[in-house]
């Protein structure tokens, strides 16, 4: 094999490794996904799993920043080219919802999950879910700011409480979906969202 | 030893267990549970820690009632005397916010961690959580209901919709407490339940 066949062989693997590390994550948790289950699943020996990351923790990292990229995907990448402001806000509670309602996560909203059993530890993993998570709030806070600015929303909106509240909102609907299998739970969900973004 | 103060040594013994459980559960979920790790804490043997259960979901299971007898005893207990409706639901919220702020839970919200861990999996532990998330937004729904009996509601409020969004906004509060340390949570959250309810 030349080297640059090997090196994509290698990037493949890895890929191959951390993509079936967050369906399984999804499903879950982070810890759930052991070197031994990953390579049962995927037919590799033990070392072969670990070895492109070299540590669980360097492995949970990359598995994360693959969630990461999926929920970016389905969440930022659609709306990027919308105007900014309250169409905007509007069309990331759309395609919020159908990230959520969708297949992108075997086991619902992975970032939901790995918040939920990452925030009593310390660590790297840890302060990579609150930095993004924190970065998403911003994200919201801006849209809701360039509404209010374009005169789309009312002068006295928090746009910090705003964006809290579609934070909340789309917990909720994950939860309503996964544990209690709502029917109507992206209904509610984009209720809720919109009246959250003084629509409706 | 009397058999009744045996009966009674046993059953402290089992109730020391479920607490150390409930604690270390809130923190890093329920899985994270091992007998081995309660017995290190507890200086008891695996034995002495599993006897009482007879196997480690049944220990789970009595983990899992633990921590609803401490929600119950903080968020339903104190607003039981309440009149039903708006004042009752506006007495839940606050007992609410106080619990996830408090330190009821060394990790934060019990309900919400294992929900968010076992929404994928199946099994009597998934059963009792979803079990109790319904027959909590069915009371939420049911004050609601009375709220808009009573005429303190607009006769179009839809007491589903109000249970769904109070439960999102206690996750977000809990998940802005525990992931992202953010300051001004309770108030965030606690002026997004008033809303919710139509109040403010």
């Amino acid at each position: 094999m030349s080297p640059r066949a090997s090196a994509s062989a290698a990037a493949e693997t890895r890929s191959g490794i951390v993509e079936a590390a967050v369906d399984q994550a999804s499903v879950e948790g982070l810890e759930s996904v052991t070197i031994g289950r990953l390579a049962g699943k995927l037919e590799m020996s033990k070392a072969g799993v670990i070895g492109p990351f070299g540590s669980k923790e360097r492995l949970q990292l990359a598995t994360l920043e693959a969630a990461i990229d999926r929920f970016r995907h389905d969440v930022w990448e659609p709306v990027e080219g919308e105007e900014p402001g309250l169409k905007r806000l509007e069309a990331i509670c759309d395609a919020w919802l159908k990230h959520l309602t969708g297949n992108t996560f075997p086991g619902g909203c992975f970032l939901t999950q790995t918040a939920a059993e990452f925030d009593g530890r310390e660590g790297p993993v840890r302060d990579r879910i609150a930095d993004y998570s924190r970065l998403w709030e911003k994200v919201l806070a801006k849209e809701t700011r360039t509404a209010v600015e374009n005169g789309e929303l009312p002068k006295g909106t928090d746009p910090g409480q705003v964006a809290f509240e579609l934070n909340a909102l789309a917990q909720g609907t994950n939860q309503a979906i996964q544990l209690r299998g709502e029917a109507g739970a992206r209904d509610r969900g984009r209720r809720a969202m919109r009246r959250a973004i003084g629509l409706d």
